[in-house]
């Protein structure tokens, strides 16, 4: 059965593996203190043109979000997210647990616009009652979103401008950041995150880690006790050096990014075939994620050879379902994948 | 330079590395339901004989505790445990930032005995005033404890009829359980716990294991929804199967046993050296952790090539260090220790 | 400047005034275990017809909502609720603090219906990634609601048992619940609220007692630990006499019931005062809340001789406003009142 | 039967009740954004000689503590305090249900010792692995402390001075503040307390009012949204004012000190008489508290005239008990009691 459901099915690109074997007797110290996630923490400083920030390594990305978040926020504060944000939908109330609201506003896509956070913060702002309602202290986003959508960079720009105005941190999920950079076709980069967010994370599960984020935190100033709060909240990894170890293999020769390219090169081919074949996507697809709309019947067949994740049922008795490719699709895969998107759809 | 200053320097043992690359590129579902997790529940049912026993997996011991902790209890209760218990002492309040007391109890050995904990009950109980208190409602300790101590069978069996008596949970913490269990001469083992306490977990990070613990919950109608927790916490793994593949490892053939047992031999080889050389230790000799008494000068020599972890400061000038034995220490690491010792002592 | 913003402006009605002075000097032990709460207990168990049921009193309404949510639900657990209920709007959330979500559910009249919350409850059972999701506990619900609306006694039926079907509690906010009682013509009242409900409260601040909220829990069995939770949570007052004295004020000789239903019939007679004069309401009257459509211009002629709650911005320039009559609202503010709203629609 | 067993067992001093009676049928605005509360912040400013300090009233001891903790601590703080600290003994964990620890410290007689907290800052500051600890970030102290003893002001500002100098805040818990001032035989007042410490309470409920608190923020940067942390926590009253309303009665014409002189004095007259008599006390008598040993006869012959607190069971079956006087004592009750002493220690 060939799986197409995420794209965390496998364990560790080859490059990930061999250091990890590679590296397996060497005696280090704990807790991220080892010079493996020293030189990653350059390494990705450098990538970032950001020589002061502080990077932290963790092992999943609700564990991120989470600690993260309590982390910044005060307790009187939420997080403002779009409504298909991960801390809202899949999170099992993570961010709640830890004493804060989750804000979910209505997007069509994904995305948060400026235009509606700034009317979140100004009608808080302006309520004469304001003390009896939670306060926004930091804006959630997701680059891909959840749905495969990117921000465009001078949408970000806005965004990241009003948080700073309105005293908001801005906080940005990377679970598919790779894949997302792989696909912006505006210049967003490494730098550019470093430069408009408050923090973010590099994801390595789902692009070529066997496990681990990478939390980035560009101004030194901003959260400098941080390893006490992942301490607190069970995030840091005993023998941290295997999070410094996988994400020095990572970026140390573009293998990240090479990685994500292929996944979301593949992903653009099977949009373009099932589109030529009169398949509608529910999104437009930008990165390693696409959701075509079938029938039941479509659904049905395709389902006898590939797993996929059910998305959305729709009106008419058609349904979206998610397709992912990742860093460790095959061209064989896709090829397979492809005849039996076709005998689906006939 | 040798490192024993604790027993998480190194990666997984041999067996461990072997099944990861082995099974690095199948494809299966993600967070804990594979067929390796599965596989994994199962031994672990059967070495305990515990055939309705639910196990979960997760990736570090603070991670474990402050999830079934706050699993386990409701909202006015505490936890009982020994004043060196880890999550008293290292885990920076992760148990109290789920919003519950760790209600410490003072002890020579980091040993609770039955009696002070029944005290402890008792004054609760007759406390006309006790709804202004914090309610005990589990007792937590270490096995072996962090001072490498071991509770006695029948101490054991004694606390685990209090708590049944009284209505309290218990739960052991694991993380060394394997050179516990190695080193009891008094047939404590996985069926002795699985019969006396409400759940314990077996520590993988420091005995072979990559990372990962196994927590065993006994009782099927206790906790039935601790997934839930586990995501909320972020205690869920995505490729939840890294875990059902390293515990396979480590169980299936005995690994976990031969390597914890190995360790706890040259532990007690070491002991048995430094007593004949005069040295004293703080507490007896039990388990892979052993905790020589040196003078300041002593103990300056010997870091000049062995990383140790500092213990305890003694009057006299004094010092007690902690040198742990592992899994993955070898002959010649061992031979070179002692004659770093001698050297150090003479 | 007559002031009808709201239903919490002036200090207590004189049965309680009375009370609190006759028995200032006695002196009673502390924390609610004294016999004016004891007696307060048994006459509101009495009226409930639950002679079973376990009565608290707290001080706040926000206080109350805490206390009992926290108390209630588990940690994976949150609460469902209209969106415009209280705990989800005007609580800082008080509920979120306490680790769990509140999960607001879009209505047009701030009345849940059965039919959505079997909707929600039935996805959650069905999502086969439940576990990442948080798990609806406890449907809360405000008698009457926010925008001065009631259930039917029907409708409260119909959720009462979807939530016994489906195990989740069902927690009714009493805030006004005297004026919702006072204006029910389907026989709604207290021994019905205590058979549907496991928890309601019988609110005193916004009805004539000083301050004060008597939290009922019909079934001894449900949460026989309560008072711990209290404590935790700041809501036991010292002096809890003082709440037992006000209650039974209230309710010995029918105080709470006659001042409700006089607040309900000025509010009655005005609302067909001004719908008589044109003016639209924005929802049905049927409480001691009335919002009243008016101009910007004839809000700020109303605005020079009232103070009134401003409540939501409509299409047209035209705002709804909210004026409130309570158990101290007398004949002459309401004469006083009708003239200048007269003035003010002119 | 006469009760000397706590300060809170009757209503309010004649003055606040006047207060209350004269002021119930005014209309006022609420949450505390009334005149009576704005005066009220205005006394307790000048008598404080702070005049950009805040003043936030809430209703009771456990409510205030925890509202200010939880505001002013990070997570990964927690809070020193005396092993006999009420937040540590007398309310069911509530600052740990906030999400902090209470790091409490042996004491003989209730009292902090500046050299103490400085031994647990520096051991914390110098610990390498001080990020897996509890971070120290308050220390919390009582006046007068739960034995009924005082701090000498040199004592208080050898803490303040030390928690200014690194870095932690210092908050006392002031239930009694009016009897430990009226005690302090060294010039302690409210002006030496504003400049001290980082936050206080007067105490209310304890010494002449019916309910409340009044919370002294001398620093107005430090905790500006104060008001949210109070609504959150439940501790925001409706009607606000009549906080304001009691604490102006008791301080616009000295009712407060006046009133805790005269418990202050009546208690030392009874420690004068019981020590002429032979009777020894736990502590030195300082405040409105007193704490005779007696055996068990005695206290048997005592409790048939006298409600009082039992408080510790000492060797040779003697026990100490607890006599409170407080501001609504009468010179007839003191004579009774006197009376019934003589009996039973005869």
């Amino acid at each position: 059965m060939l799986r197409f459901d995420n794209d965390y099915t496998q364990g560790a690109c080859q490059e990930v593996l061999d250091a990890l074997v590679r590296t397996n007797w060497e005696q280090t110290g704990g807790y991220g203190k080892d010079e493996y996630c020293r030189q990653a923490e350059e390494r990705i400083r450098s990538l970032c043109q950001a020589p002061e920030a502080r990077v932290h390594f963790l092992t999943g990305g609700t564990q991120t979000n989470l600690t993260l978040i309590a982390a910044a926020l005060r307790p009187h504060q939420g997080v403002l997210c779009a409504d298909s944000g991960h801390i809202q939908t899949h999170e099992t109330g993570a961010v709640e647990a830890t004493g804060h609201r989750v804000m979910a506003l209505a997007t069509p896509d994904g995305k948060l616009r400026a235009s509606q956070l700034e009317e979140v913060v100004r009608a808080h702002a302006e309520d004469t009652n304001r003390e009896h309602c939670v306060q926004p202290g930091m804006v959630y986003l997701s680059y891909p979103t959840e749905n495969g959508t990117l921000y465009e960079k001078q949408e970000l720009e806005a965004i990241s401008a009003l948080c700073r105005r309105e005293g908001l941190l801005l906080y940005l999920d990377g679970a598919r950041l790779g894949y997302g950079l792989a696909a912006a076709r505006d210049g967003m980069d490494l730098p550019s995150l470093a430069r408009l967010c408050d923090a973010f994370y590099i994801g390595g599960t789902k692009q070529g880690a066997l496990f681990g984020e990478a939390l980035v935190v560009p101004d030194p100033a901003l959260l400098p006790e941080l390893r006490y709060h992942m301490k607190q909240r069970g995030a840091m990894l005993a023998k941290g050096r295997l999070l410094g170890v996988q994400f020095l293999a990572l970026l140390e020769d573009g293998a990240y990014f090479r990685l994500s390219r292929k996944a979301v090169d593949q992903a653009h081919a099977l949009a373009q075939g099932l589109q030529a074949a009169g398949v509608e996507l529910l999104y437009p697809q930008q990165t390693n994620q696409l959701f075509p709309i079938l029938t039941r019947a479509q659904a049905d067949r395709l389902a006898q050879g590939v797993v996929f994740s059910p998305w959305s049922a729709l009106p008419g008795g058609r349904e979206a379902i998610r397709l992912c490719t990742s860093w460790a699709t095959t061209d064989q895969q896709m090829q397979e994948l492809e005849r039996l998107l076709r005998q689906a759809i006939a």
